[in-house]
Order: C-alpha cells, then sequence, then structure tokens
C-alpha cells in the first residue's frame, strides 16, 4: 500500500480536497479520510465502483484493447476523481473553482 | 447553436483532438467531425449518453440538489471529454500524453 499512501499524503494537502476513499473494485472500503464519516466513504465507494464499471464497459467496447485508467466527473461545485488501478480505486473529492480567465 | 459552433471551431484546432460529436440526450448525432464515418459518431454518441445518464443519476444520488456538468474518461492513450449541457452532449476524443515532469 505504501505507493498509494505517498500519493495520500500528496492529495490531503492539496487546496479544495474534502475528501477520499479508497476502496476495491467491490466498493469495499479501505481506507478514509478520517474526518469523513464511514457511511458517507460507502457511499462513494459503491456509487462510483459501480459508475467505473461501466465506464470500463465503455472504454472497453469503444477499443477491446484498451483500459480505464481515470475518471472524472463535476457538478456545480465538486468534482469526484477516480485513480482506477488493477486492484484499488482512488477515489477524491474536491470543490471545483473556475480557472480564472 | 452558435455557441456550440464557436466552442466547436475552438475545438477543432486543439492538439491532439482526433474527434468530436454533438448529440442530443438520448445519443442521436446532431453534428460530427467531418472526418469522423457517422457510424463511429453514432457509437460515441450511444455509449457516452449512456454512461452520461448513470453519472448524472449518481451525482443526484450523492446530492439531489447538484447537475452533472462535466464527464472526462481516460484510457491508456485516450480521454473522452463529454461536457453536459441542458440538451446537448459536446463529446470530445483526444489523444492523451503524461504532462511533463
Amino acid at each position: 500500500m505504501s505507493e498509494v499512501e505517498e500519493t495520500l499524503e500528496r492529495v490531503k494537502v492539496q487546496p479544495g480536497v474534502e475528501g477520499y476513499v479508497i476502496c476495491n473494485r467491490q466498493g469495499q472500503v479501505l481506507r478514509r479520510l478520517p474526518s469523513m464519516s464511514q457511511a458517507q466513504a460507502d457511499i462513494y465507494a459503491q456509487k462510483m465502483s459501480g459508475l467505473s464499471k461501466k465506464a470500463r464497459g465503455v472504454v472497453r467496447d469503444l477499443n477491446p484493447k484498451n483500459e480505464l485508467r481515470y475518471l472524472r466527473i463535476r457538478a456545480k461545485k465538486h468534482e469526484v476523481l477516480v485513480a482506477y488501478d488493477q486492484e484499488f480505486l482512488v477515489i477524491v473529492i474536491q470543490r471545483w473553482t473556475p480557472a480564472q480567465a
């Protein structure tokens, strides 16, 4: 898990990060930002592992030799980023603000 | 469609852009990069409108007042970006290269 731990250390200090969750592909939470509740982490893990599974299928449908690496969904004020690894999903929730023009 | 036309003009000249498709939320193609085949455009429109619909549901499940604005999936060497508007989806397919360290 050391590579993932390093990633988390870097993620935690990024401005605007509101939470992170590490889960397996079945959506079971392995780690979460301590200030996140278990229930909250479970919801993000389940929803994002489900969406990632569908996205992975789309990538394969478009090109069977291809593989999903990363998924990003942006809503009005927040973004959820998912790094899709062989075994784990690293999910980061952060505030989103438009780039300065 | 003028705002969308302007967006397309800017998209077309971006380095690495390999295709774009504009479709409605049902996945019907309205515009495509001329060099893309209709069949290719149809596949991207159907797959990405389906995935966007699921992503929109996830955003709503996490926060009923929220709304999906943007979706990005990255595979090994390509990215598909979807701007999710009230009526249209603007889908851009581009090559992806790691940022220079």
